[in-house]
C-alpha cells in the first residue's frame, strides 16, 4: 500500500531538456562565429559543473555559466550585443511555454484520485513554481517540493515533514541518479521512465540499495500500480 | 501561548543589504567611468524591478540584472573585461562571508529552549541554504524555507505544513511589507525589528489587520516574550 507519490517534473512531467538543447544550439552557433567553428559543447557544461557550488541547478545559472564561457573562450573578443543575446536567451528559457509530455495530464488525473500527489523538483524556485501553475497540473497534486539538490537527506527531510513512511512512498522520475538511487537508499520505492530519446543508463553497481521498475512511459504506470495492488 | 517563532534571515540574523551595497558601490564606480559621473544607482535599482518577475529575490538574478543595466547604460561600450568583473562580484556575493548581527546568537540560545524555531527568507534556494548553515546558527532551528515571495499565501502554506495556528505564530523581522503585514492579515503575530540605520517606514493605513509590537534591537525579544506570558 502506498500513502504518497511523488513525480519529478523536468522530463518526467514537461520537456526541458529540449529548451536547454535548443539554447545550447544557439550559444554553439554564436561561439563558432568566434572560434572558427572549433567550439564543443562540453566547455559550456565544463563551466556549468564547475558553477554548480555556487549557482546550484536552474536557467539563471545557466545564463550566467553562457555569459562566463563565451567571455572565456573569445578571449574577451566577444560583442557586448551578443552579451546582451545571452541575457535575452536566459529570459526566453524563464519565459518558454511549459510543453507537457504526453500521457501525463490522463495519468495523473486517474491518480490523484486514488493517491496523494506531489511534485519533487531541483531548479530555480521562483522558476519552478510559476512553471508548476503555467503546466496547467498543478489541480492534479498536493504540494510542490523545490529543492537544491536531490539526496538521500533532502528526500527524508520531505517524508518526515508531511509524516510518510519511506516503504510507503513512491518516487517516479528519469534521472537514476536524482529521482531512483536516493530513495532507494532510505527504504523507498521508485519507478524509473527514460526520457523519451535519452542515453542507456549506466547498469547499477553491487552497492545499490534495493531494487526499482523501469518503464516505457508514464502511461503504463496506473496498469503497474494496479497489478501490484492485486498481487497483494 | 506561542506554539512556533519564526525569523526573517536576511538583515534580522545576519547582514544583507550592506553586502549588496558594497556590490552596487563597485557597480556604481565602474558606470561613472563610462557615464561621466551620471549614473544613479536607480538605474540598477529599476532593471532590478522589472526582472523580479523572470528571476525572483537573490543574488544571481541581481548579477544577471546589473550585467543587463550595465549594456544599456553605455549602449554597448561596456569592455568584455568588466562584464567578467561584474561576474566575478555575482560568484563573491554569493561566497561572502556570512556576518551574524549582534546579540542573535545569545537570544536564539535562550529562545530555542523554550520554543521551537524556524527562519522563513527569500531568495535564491542553494544560496539560502548554504548561507544558513555557514551562519552557525543552523542547530537553534528546527527548519528553514526559502520562499519566492513572502505572501498571505506563503505564511498560509508554511502555516498548514507545519500545523500551526496563526494565533500561536509569532513572526520576527525587519521588513514590514514581507515580515509584518502578511502575517496579520492571516491572523498572527509580528515583532518588527528596523535593522540599523534603516530608514523610518511609511505608518500604516487605516485598512491594516492588525498591531504589530516594535522593539529596537532582536535583543529585547527574550524580556518582552517572557513580560506577555507573565502578563497573560
Amino acid at each position: 500500500m502506498l500513502e504518497y507519490i511523488a513525480f519529478d517534473a523536468d522530463d518526467t512531467l514537461w520537456h526541458s531538456e529540449a529548451h536547454f538543447g535548443e539554447a545550447q544550439a544557439q550559444f554553439r552557433l554564436l561561439m563558432q562565429q568566434y572560434l572558427n567553428g572549433s567550439y564543443e559543447d562540453r566547455y559550456l557544461q565544463e563551466t556549468e559543473q564547475r558553477n554548480i557550488q555556487h549557482y546550484g541547478y536552474g536557467v539563471k545559472g545557466f545564463g550566467l555559466s553562457m555569459i562566463e564561457t563565451a567571455l572565456e573562450l573569445t578571449q574577451g573578443r566577444i560583442s557586448p550585443e551578443h552579451i546582451r543575446f545571452l541575457v535575452n536567451l536566459t529570459k526566453e528559457l524563464l519565459a518558454a511555454p511549459v510543453r507537457v509530455l504526453p500521457e501525463v495530464e490522463a495519468v495523473l488525473d486517474e491518480l490523484s484520485g486514488d493517491y496523494p500527489l506531489m511534485v519533487i523538483t531541483k531548479g530555480d524556485l521562483l522558476d519552478q513554481e510559476t512553471r508548476f501553475l503555467r503546466s496547467g497540473l498543478s489541480e492534479y497534486f498536493r504540494c510542490l517540493e523545490v529543492v537544491s539538490e536531490k539526496n538521500p537527506f533532502t528526500y527524508s527531510r520531505i517524508l518526515r515533514r508531511h509524516r510518510i513512511r519511506p516503504e510507503r512512498f513512491l518516487m517516479v522520475g528519469n534521472s537514476l541518479r536524482s529521482d531512483i538511487w536516493p530513495v532507494l537508499e532510505i527504504g523507498g520505492q521508485a519507478v524509473y521512465i527514460p526520457a523519451p530519446g535519452a542515453q542507456e543508463p549506466l547498469p547499477m553497481d553491487d552497492s545499490t540499495p534495493g531494487q526499482y521498475v523501469r518503464l516505457g512511459s508514464i502511461g503504463q504506470l496506473p496498469e503497474w500500480l494496479e497489478a501490484r495492488l492485486l498481487a497483494a
